[in-house]
């Protein structure tokens, strides 16, 4: 399967004026963030040094409606590693036409043991890494 | 105020249907669970002794439709005290007619730090009487 | 496959004290219940004659606490035909041990333009049938 | 009331990880732009023109987490009116110590029954500045 996270979007899905919620939205990025993640990161080992994600913003274009009855793909791409955070680029596609229905850049950094945002240096850079 | 919950139904709290969607429901019922434990009962005594509330049961219907822009008032009664459970009887009421839009019976045990469910005796018994 | 719902919980389905949320659960039955429709009767048919499901009554026992990380299964039975309302048999199922996580039956209508729950007779009765 | 909105932060507001997740800051962020709107525009009279609020864009950060127990605040503030867009700026505050948790720009157009995103003139403009 190409993509990790295909989703049929349901009546709950969407709110009174018939769009996908905008928080709904957010819940299917972190679900396609999670599936990548797993796939390519031994997030085991991460919790056993005390290294926890953390989102610090989003930036999300909601640029089309999505009716219920169409299907969505996540998609996501490591944009940008800096010196203290990481910059994830992430698509909501029509799956039949390949449009856009939104698109989002996420920001996280990734917090020790002492609440500290550690450096994308050494081992944790060649991880994050991986999520290209 | 007569009601510790009071709620004023938003489009993003209703489906594609318009309807208020039976999984907000619930967020409504537990919302005024806690409400009406906080001021009733000391919850952090509670958690220091490693006792917490586990749902077992939600028995809910569904007897009204709620349109976007009514307010609901959220009631929570004590139903009975059982052996080693406990059951709640919820409503959802339209704030101006008063008419029931839904009801529950929510039935919960308190588990201890071994994962069991205490007995309905003694101190435990005096607190969960004070949710009448 | 022979679940058409599989999902894989995630840390934003639990809630603080590590559990799926009793709302939370309710969404996975609903989108079982789509899944299944979907795949067994002509729900477009259906709105062009104006007849919409409505769950009158959701009776769900939490069983078994579910881990994130876990994979659950939703499964969706027909139990009962009655005069004018139908009730299904959910369950979700840890994948690896086939534990019932929580089993719900659902109780609902078949809702005509003028509000009415219609019969369960005739054409309607067979297509229910077809949830078997 | 200062704030329309203040929300006391439950337990199944937050995730696993304790922290109120992302997609729940946007209902809150969602709440309050529902109350200002109301307590300030005509909203019945933008409906029967066949006026809705479409978000095009949320920018938010995520500053601080929000522990169980807390009550938190939300602001909104109108930013900046656009040719045919307007931002509004809003805040999650922590209640006691007036903490900024969350902030958020929020891009919306007012879209007609065409569909199309309405010039910010006459009288849609005297409307939004209400927001001020």
């Amino acid at each position: 399967m190409e993509h990790l996270t295909e989703i049929k979007i349901r009546g709950y899905h969407a709110d009174f004026y018939g769009h996908v919620n905008n928080a709904r939205y957010l819940e299917f990025f972190e679900e396609d963030r999670w599936a990548q993640f797993e796939s390519k990161i031994d997030l085991r080992k991460w919790a056993e040094k005390g290294l926890i994600f953390l989102v610090v913003n989003i930036n999300v274009n909601y640029r089309r409606a999505v009716p219920v009855g169409e299907t969505v793909l996540v998609t996501t791409k490591l944009e940008k590693i800096g010196n203290r955070s990481v910059v994830l680029k992430q698509e909501i596609l029509l799956k039949e036409s390949r449009e856009v229905a939104a698109d989002a850049l996420i920001t996280f950094v990734i917090s020790d043991r002492s609440g500290k945002a550690v450096s994308m240096d050494g081992e944790i850079r060649t991880e994050v890494e991986k999520l290209q």
